[in-house]
């Protein structure tokens, strides 16, 4: 049975090309904003969703992990890294002539992405604004007669049937968004080898004392596990209030992380596991039907 | 002579709110994008620029930081807190009777945030999606024959001549965005006091090392200096490689924060002070001119 996946839309965004890599075989559907995607894997209209968690385009990351955290049990499943690499993309039959570009469209994130190209290569084109990258590239298809370009990825290019005037125009290179795959459904992914791991946790502090975070490090410290990110996060019970999300390079074990876990709560602290997961990264953006997903 | 402050626009934003709260005598001129809006301020085109931080809906965190840390040396000055309501927004002529709503249009981050309002109250109202909240509204005013809403703050509701059909439609309470203002200017700020005071440090880790992070937030812990956030971010080298903003709850001062800075430069990291400056909390959207900022 092919299992059905929901991603932040729309067709072509950089939230579909990770939705490609992570379930190539799967029914993808196009939902219009995070909430919505995550709560049709809630109630089961999809098998998963996939959906941005940090330096996305098109959403944002605080929505996904407040999600995450207080709506919906939903388990990290996979973690998929895109790079994101922006495009100048125009019509099939256009000379690339970058003099003869008069309007740029974009979604204004990748247009502030590309700020230096765009200020030094097409100083005197329009810029106008779109609601993806992906609308950009869409709006360009539907009027073969312009002698526009829209900023966009490889997928978008394919999806709308454009070409690269210039290849990667983002200003800074090694930009990667992380994209996650959740599901409360056992075996949605069919591959789960990965070099690397995950485990994602929530850790609310029992008061705002200066030093609790530091001796919730501690935990991990001396057990030597390595952390990849901290993030402190507002509660939605005012300002002030923080709760930490620490992501550990560790699959869930019978020892080690529960050994952090039951030290952590023993000083107060409330302890939620997001997931433990498998990291994927997808080297390109372009037809990764056929690529093979590489493990981090 | 009147001060310039640059915005991310559009007009009615929340970023313009926040300017308004901070700056009420200046002059504003609204910015398409963070990195233009930034560089006008580098650029001494304005005089200070107000950018979204955190949790925002017009824009991105990370670009912000990523700018403020790789691109431009623009102290923060000034943080500003904005809480974040979204009302829905009618023509005032209208019978405030939701039934007769059809259409509702707004940016997909500001519908992601009253989606539980929208499903609930508007079940079988089209969505239309915007660029930003404003832009929603702006739309609205245009078009003074649709039976149509947007959702959007109240100074756009004031900027386009709307009224609020219902208030406060947001999922959830207590939802601020945390905006700051950049300049090199000295005096941009005619009020300085505040009865809170942060300072926003980056800090670079010589290695990748497990507990690096914990080593250094000793040297903050035994002074008992609160911290009020801590954010991994990516280096701009590649995956894997860290650094950490961190936001103490204390103004620089001579002892204790230079302290801090001595020994954890001894440990062999980077530290830059993105500022030190007071906090201020607008207390609404709406009329903040007449407003009198409250100290955090």
């Amino acid at each position: 049975m092919t299992m059905k996946v929901g991603y932040l839309g729309p067709q072509g965004s950089f939230t579909e090309a990770a939705a490609k890599a992570v379930m190539p075989d799967s029914e993808r559907n196009s939902f219009p904003t995070i909430p919505s995607c995550m709560e049709a894997a809630a109630e089961h209209e999809v098998d998963a969703a996939v959906v941005p968690l940090e330096n996305a385009i098109e959403g944002s990351v605080n929505m996904t992990l407040d999600h995450l955290i207080h709506k919906h049990e939903l388990p990290i499943t996979a973690e998929v890294t895109v790079p994101i690499e922006q495009h100048l993309l125009v019509h099939p039959d256009q000379e690339i002539n970058l003099e003869q570009i008069t309007d740029v469209y974009s979604h204004p994130q990748a247009i502030a992405q590309c700020h230096e190209f765009i200020r030094r290569e097409l100083p005197n084109a329009a810029i106008h604004y779109t609601n993806s990258t992906s609308a950009a590239a869409q709006e360009l298809q539907e009027h073969p007669e312009w002698r526009a370009a829209a900023v966009a990825n490889l997928l978008a290019a394919e999806t709308y049937e454009l070409i690269p005037a210039r290849k990667n125009i983002h200003d800074y290179g090694n930009n990667h968004t992380r994209f996650v795959l959740v599901s409360d459904l056992k075996n949605v992914l069919e591959r789960k080898e990965a070099a690397k791991h995950k485990t994602t946790m929530v850790i609310t502090l029992p008061s705002d004392y200066s030093g609790a975070l530091h001796q919730v490090l501690s935990a991990f410290s001396w057990r030597k596990l390595n952390l990849t990110k901290i993030e402190s996060r507002p509660m939605k019970t005012g300002i002030g209030n923080y709760f930490f999300v620490i992501d550990v390079e560790k699959e869930m074990d019978d020892v080690l992380l529960p050994g952090v876990i039951a030290e952590v709560e023993a000083l107060g602290c409330g302890v939620r596991v997001l997931g433990s997961y498998p990291c994927l990264v997808s080297s390109e953006t372009e037809n990764t039907e056929n690529k093979e997903l590489s493990p981090k």
